[in-house]
C-alpha cells in the first residue's frame, strides 16, 4: 500500500491538532497540554491531554496515525470490505469544570484501503448540561456557514446525521444538541479529494475557536451543588454513549489501537443514581425534554 | 409457547431474589432495599435497590421475567435460533461503601425458545479492590464445595470460563478475582432439568451468605483517601466490563429490557485518571499484578 494521499492528510491534521491545543491552552488559561507520544505495532499518536486546569478539568486532542488489518467483522460492521488500512485522524472532547459549560466533541478522519478505496469521516457535537437555546443556535449556525462554504446539502444532511447517530437509543434520548457528522465521503477524483479534504480541515479548525468562546461566555457563571451533581450524571450518559454506542470507541479498541488514549474519551467522574428524575418545571427537566432528534435548532424560539 | 417449566423457575428464583435481599439487610444493619415493580411490554420485574447503606453504597438484586422475540442478530452473536423466547433470572451487584471490600456479582437465569430448547446460564464473581489471598481462596472454596455437590466437572471448567467471560480484553486484565460462569446448559431430560434448577438455586442461596460473611469481616478496616480513590479508578474498570463486554447487559438493552434495572450495575461513582500507574511494590499494583487468567486461587500461596 503506498500511503502518499494519506500521510499527507496525517500531516495537515497533526498540525491542526498542534494548532487546536495552543488555542484551547490560551482559553483555557492556567493549564497546558501534556502531550503523549505512543508507538505500537498498529502505529503511532500523539495524546495531548490536559487535566485539572482552570476552566477545563480535562481535555484531550489526540492524534493518531495507524495501519492494519481490517477483519471480516470488522468490515461487516462497518459495511466494508476487509482488508488492510491505513486511517488517520484528530479525536477530541473537552470537559470543562463548570456545569454550565457543555462538552464538545470533534473528529475528523481519512481512511484507505489496499484496494484504493478511501473516504473522510467525521463531526463535531455539543452536550450541554443545560440547555442554552441560544447557544445552540449559535453552535448550529457556526457548523452551517462552514458546511455551506462547501457544499450546501451538507449541513442539513449531517445534521440529519448527527441526531441519529448521537443517540441514547437505551435511554431514547440525544447525547446533547447535536451538530454535524459524516461518514464514508468517498472522493470521485482529485478536486473532490482537495473538496473533503479542505472541509475536514476548516472543521478541525472551527473547533477550538468554537469553545474558546463558549469558555469566555459561560466559564465565570456561578453554580451550586445540585448543579454539580446534574453534571455528574449527564456525564454518566456521556460514557454510556461513548462505551455502548460509539463507532470509533469500537473500532479503536478492536483493531488494537491505544486503549489509554481511546478512552481518554471518559469524563474525569462520573455518577449513576437510579431512576433519578428531574422535578417538573426544573432546568433539569427542560434540559431533558430538550434531548430529541430533529430540533432546529437555528430558527427554533 | 406453554411456559409451565419456565413459570416454575421464575417462582423459584422470585423468592431467592426476596432471601437474598433478606440477608443483605441484616448484614448492611441500617438501610432496606426498596423494590421496584416493573412492567413493560416485554415483561416484568422487581428491582430491589439499596443506596447509600451504611456498609453498601449500592446494591441491586434484579428479578425479572420476560418475553420477546429473538431477532437474528441477538441469535447470532449467541450462537442461537431466532425466534420467539422465555427468560427468567437473577441479577445482582453489590458494589460496598468501603474500598477493603469487594464488589460482588451474581446471575442465574433460565432460558426458553419457542421450538422446546431450554437452558440456564449463570456465574458468581468477585471483584476486589484490593486482592486478598486468603479472602479468594474462601471464596473460590465455597464455589467449588457447591458445585462438587452436583458435579465434579463443574468448579473447573466453570472457572475458566469466568477467567474467559469477566476478562477486560481492551486492558488485557481479568474484572477481579473471578469466580464461575456457565451458560447454555441444556437440560436433556426432565431429571437433568431438575439437577441445573437445584444447582443455580443453590448458587443463589450461597450469593448473600457469602457476601454478608465478607462485610462481616471487613466492613470497620479503616482506609485513607488514595484507597478511595483507587476503588473508584476500579469501579471505573467496572463501567468498561459492563458496558463493553457484558453479553447480559448487551441482551438486555438490544431486547429492549428496562434501562433503570440493567444499568444499576453501574457504581455509585467512577473516576478515570489517564494512564494512572500504581507505584512498584504498592498494594494497588499488587493488586493489578494478581489480574491475570489461570490463577489457581484456592491453592495459590
Amino acid at each position: 500500500m503506498d500511503h502518499k494521499r494519506g500521510l499527507r492528510v496525517a500531516e495537515e491534521y497533526q498540525s491542526l491538532q498542534t494548532r487546536a491545543c495552543t488555542i484551547v491552552e490560551q482559553a483555557e488559561e492556567t493549564t497546558k497540554f501534556d502531550h503523549n507520544e505512543w508507538n505500537k505495532e498498529i502505529g503511532s499518536g500523539n495524546s495531548a491531554v490536559l487535566q485539572e486546569g482552570k476552566k477545563i478539568e480535562k481535555a484531550a486532542i489526540n492524534f493518531s496515525k495507524v495501519s492494519g488489518v481490517y477483519t471480516e467483522e470488522m468490515a461487516k460492521s462497518a459495511g466494508m470490505k476487509p482488508g488492510k488500512f491505513f486511517a488517520t485522524g484528530i479525536s477530541s472532547i473537552l470537559h470543562p469544570r463548570s456545569p454550565m459549560v457543555p462538552i464538545i466533541h470533534m473528529n475528523v478522519r481519512y481512511f484507505e484501503l489496499e484496494d484504493g478505496a478511501s473516504w473522510f469521516g467525521g463531526g463535531i457535537d455539543l452536550t450541554p448540561h443545560y440547555i442554552d437555546k441560544k447557544e445552540a443556535a449559535w453552535f448550529h449556525q457556526q457548523l452551517k456557514t462552514v458546511c455551506d462554504r462547501f457544499d450546501l446539502s451538507y449541513y442539513p444532511d449531517y445534521k440529519k446525521q448527527a441526531d441519529d447517530y448521537f443517540f441514547l437509543s437505551h435511554r431514547n434520548e440525544t447525547r446533547g444538541v447535536g451538530g454535524i457528522f459524516f461518514d464514508h465521503l468517498q472522493p470521485k477524483n482529485n478536486e473532490d479529494f482537495e473538496k473533503l479534504l479542505s472541509f475536514t480541515k476548516a472543521l478541525a479548525k472551527l473547533y477550538p475557536e468554537l469553545y474558546a468562546a463558549i469558555l469566555k461566555n459561560k466559564s465565570e457563571l456561578p453554580f451550586t451543588e445540585r448543579e454539580k451533581q446534574w453534571q455528574s450524571l449527564r456525564r454518566g450518559r456521556y460514557v454510556e454513549f461513548n462505551l455502548l454506542h460509539d463507532r470509533g470507541t469500537k473500532f479503536g479498541l478492536d483493531s488494537g489501537g491505544n486503549t489509554e488514549s481511546i478512552l481518554l474519551s471518559m469524563p474525569p467522574m462520573a455518577i449513576w443514581k437510579y431512576q433519578f428524575e428531574p422535578e417538573p418545571g426544573s432546568a433539569e427537566r427542560e434540559t431533558l425534554n430538550g434531548l430529541k432528534k430533529e430540533i432546529d435548532w437555528i430558527h427554533q424560539k
